[in-house]
Order: structure tokens, then sequence, then C-alpha cells
């Protein structure tokens, strides 16, 4: 019986631990609310920490959310890979959430891992890499008001997070070198213009339904030119797409279905790559199972040590 | 860029107003928390509360926790259909992340939801139909100090569920009457052994990887002797099983065939029923496929009034 109030209190003990660290002022408080809580009801809560980052590159507060494995204390100085992904508001739960299971201990088909989740200020801005005003059909959208604007910060974006982010993260949890970049939909384009044009900010990318359609297929062009025929790049991608027609259209199948050619066809030693097709799912589905199933092909060759 | 300052606000104001409801004392020193936190780092946390509910029913504190839709203030009388989750330690935070995320308004494939998460004290008694001493592999395990003892109590717990859980959820929490049970191996015949003795507790059962090798086969025998052909049972059941093969064996996918056919040979009226196999997965990482694709089942139909 013990057991249930040994747990109540851990829970406590952990949210309150928190509220301390950052809040000195509070401690005797939490004297109070230990003793308060073991009858009634506490917040459930999770590693992790809602850190806002003033960007000089960016000009503004940038708001990033951290996950990381519950401390162990038998292993105190563990280190961890990370994931960065874009989209936090959306996709973060759920990525923390893969995570954590994943690499529990009776899991434990993935390394435990500390998860980013970059919250979006002026997303299409940030995640595409071309000012362009060419809408989904093809048709250009001249209004002022139009949604595609601002557009084509993306260079800027990834510099954000080369010179700022990764440095505040690594400073500040205990990170491996090992690091994945994240994304759907524009952050599927962020993602694999990353890995075209700042190869060596990532070791793996993750691409879910990424918006190929921008820019007249700029990003696909763009693979096109830089990925040359033969040569190297020892990187781990994942793509893939889902039932994603908008009226008769299939943009993101096709698109997908010749990306995955030419990156086949370019044959780039050391480049580990699997294209997932997800029929059954819709554009906003498909996360749910793509995102599980690239943690799994990026560590499916892993062995804890 | 006043857009960042917000959301961290909202944040914040999220956290403390938690805080502040359960412990009216610290309302001064919250205004303190926002003040500082707004350059700084604040936790992350998620809707939900660890409950602790003294049963009378199994003479023990049980530790529950809840996960709900965040509070909608354009819809404060909203009221959401309940799941209940065996092994709440260990699955509690995926179908949480679940819930929100597929009853998100762009992505709403099922209805937002209210998830009850219940952590085990004694997994073996709580969760099997009956006293056994009988293992995976047939044999008696006579020694005193058995991890199969104590067993049996899976009755005693449903009561729990019903005299004592349900009841502090509906009155504590803006439920709906349909309510779905889910469980994971042990959880998994309780799940069907609560269809089965009590069907009108739930109105959907979710059982992954059910162990029917319990007490040879007894839900198994149980689902056959209570299950009238062609009688009438207004439920919807979802059950799976994964590559589980112990040594040569792999009761788990034998006996769920079985059971598979049992259900369909039985022609239940109004039992919408499905059994899918993940062959690539094993017993572990199954829940976080079958989890989602027992959601999606479930709600199939489901649309938005």
């Amino acid at each position: 019986m013990g057991r249930q109030y040994i747990k109540a209190h851990s829970k406590n003990i952990q949210y309150m631990a928190n509220i301390q660290f950052r809040y000195p002022l509070t401690r005797s408080l939490a004297i109070l609310f230990l003793f308060f809580s073991i009858q009634a009801t506490a917040q459930k809560t999770m590693p992790g920490d809602v850190v806002i980052i003033a960007s000089k590159i960016l000009h503004e507060n940038r708001t990033v959310y951290t996950h990381y494995p519950k401390p162990d204390s038998s292993n105190i100085n563990k280190r961890f890979p990370v994931l960065y992904l874009m989209d936090g508001e959306s996709h973060f739960d759920m990525l923390s959430q893969y995570a954590d299971y994943l690499g529990r201990w009776d899991v434990k088909v993935i390394p435990q891992m500390i998860v980013v989740g970059i919250t979006n200020t002026k997303r299409t801005r940030d995640l595409t890499p071309t000012v362009s005003i060419i809408d989904y059909f093809g048709k250009p959208d001249t209004s002022a008001t139009s949604w595609m604007k601002p557009s084509g910060g993306n260079e800027e974006f990834l510099q954000f997070i080369h010179e700022e982010l990764i440095p505040y993260i690594d400073t500040n949890y205990k990170t491996q070198a090992y690091k994945i970049l994240a994304g759907h939909s524009f952050g599927g384009i962020a993602s694999i213009n990353c890995l075209l044009t700042h190869p060596a900010m990532f070791d793996a990318y993750i691409a879910i339904s990424p918006s190929f359609w921008w820019d007249r297929e700029y990003v696909l062009k763009l693979a096109d030119r830089t990925l040359q025929k033969g040569s190297a790049l020892n990187k781990t991608l994942f793509y893939s797409d889902a039932s994603e027609g908008i009226s008769d259209s299939s943009t993101f199948h096709t698109n997908l279905l010749k990306f995955d050619s030419l990156v086949s066809v370019k044959k780039i030693k050391g480049l580990v790559h699997a294209y997932k097709y997800y029929p059954a799912e819709t554009h906003m589905t498909e996360p749910v199972s793509a995102y599980y199933d690239a943690l799994r092909f990026i560590f499916k060759d892993w062995k804890e040590n």
C-alpha cells in the first residue's frame, strides 16, 4: 500500500523540484504542496521545458519545447541524441511520447532521446526555401494579404537552428553529437532543403509529405542539381506521403515518386534512405504512423552499448 | 513578435492556473512567476491530474492518471467520451497523445476524449480472471514466490472500476456516457473478460495481444461458452497480436486466430469487431500501432455533430 504514496510523492517531488529550481522563493511553499497533495489530485508532468530564445538572426523571440529522458540516478552522465522537430506545436507531444516509449528499458528499439520542438511564428516564411506566390494549383496569388507572404526564409531559419538553437541545447542539455531534423509538409521541404544545402548539420533527416509543389517543385529540382551521381553522403533519410488528393490532383504522391526515383538513380554512397506511402492515411493522420516508422528506420541497426 | 510573449504567457497562465486552483495560497506568487518566466524557461504541462482513490473494494489506494481536452472557452459545457486504460504507467501518455492529436480541429478523425490511466499495484492479481499457477509454457509454478501469486482478482478490479472509479470520473470530469476499456497483454484478457462478464460497463473494448494462454486458455473457453450464436451484443471490439514467439511457440497468434474464428462464427448481432495482426511488431512495440488502429476503428463512422 505504501507504494502508491511513494508514487504520488515522487510525482510531486518532480513537479516541485522544477519550481524550486527555477523559483527559489517558493521553496517553503513547496513543502505545503507536498503535504496537501498526498490524498488529493496533483498535476501529471513530463520532463521538459518551454524555452524562449531571443534570436538575433530572426530578430524575434522563439519558443521551443524540450523533452528529455527522466534522469537516471545510476547513470547521471548519460548523453542522448537530439531530434529537432519543426511544427513543434503540432507534433512535439507525439515525438516526445514515441521517444520515451520506444526508448524504455522494456521496449528499447531506439535510444533514449532529447526532443526539441520548434514552434512557429511565421511558418511559411521559415519553412520555404524561396520567395514565391505560386499556390498549390500552380496559380499566382498576387494579393497583398496572400497566405504565402512572407516566404523564402528557410536559410535564415536554418541559421537560427545552427547558430543559436543547437548551441543552446548543447549547453543546457546532456546531448550527444547525433542529431535528427524532422518536419511535415512545409517542414518536409525544409528538412530536405537542409540536407541539400547544409548536410553537415544533421545525421538523419525526416520529411513527412514534403510540399514539393512549392515554387514549381523548387526543392525537387534542387535535389536533382545538388545530388551528384555516385557521390558520397553519409546520412539517413526517411520520406513519405499519404492520400492527399486535393480536387483531382495528387501532387504529393506524384512528386514523392519522382523524388524517390531521383534518390535511387543517383546511387549516393552512404545515403541510407527509405520511402513509405500511406494510402490509408491523410495529410494530417500520416504523421502518427510515419514518425513512428521513421524512428524505427533511422535506428534499425541500433543496439545499446 | 508579440505573439511569442502571448504564447509564453498563456502557457504559464495554464500552468499557474492549475496551482492557483488547487492551492489558493500561492496566488500572489503566481504573478511573480509570470513576470520572471517571460525570458526564461518554464515547464511544459499537459491538462491532466494524478488522482489517488482510496478504494474500499480493493482495500488500498489506487493511483489514476487523467487527461482531458484543453478547455474550450467557446463551449465550456462540452462533454467527452472516456477511455479507461489498464497499465496506465505504460500506455497513458501514448493514448493521451493520440486522443489529443486525432481529436484536434485540423485532424478530427475521432472525438476529443478523456483518458483515464489506471496504474498497477498487483498487476497479475487485478488483471487475471482466475487463480492459476500454470505458466505460459503450461507448467505449474508451485513456488511460494511465484510471479503469478496472487492472481484471479479481475472481478474485484472490475468492481473497483464500476463502483468507485467511473463514479469518481463522472463526478469530477465532463464525461459523456460513451466509455471504452483498453488493455494490453494481461490487460487484454481483462478487457475481454469484462466484455463477457459485464458487457454493460463499456461501449467498446480494446484487447492488444490478450494473454489467452492464462490458465489453459480460460478466457477463450469462457468466450465460447458465453457468446451465444446469433445473440445480440451492441458493442465494438478490437483485438490484435504481433510477432510474439517465445522459444518455438507462438501461442499468442494461435490463440488470437482461434478467438477471431470463434467471434466470427458466433455471428453476434450488433458486435462490430476487427482483428489485426502485426507481424513486424513485437509484444511491446505493437501497442504503438494497435492503439492507433483501435481508435480509428472504433470511431470509423464518427462524425462531429
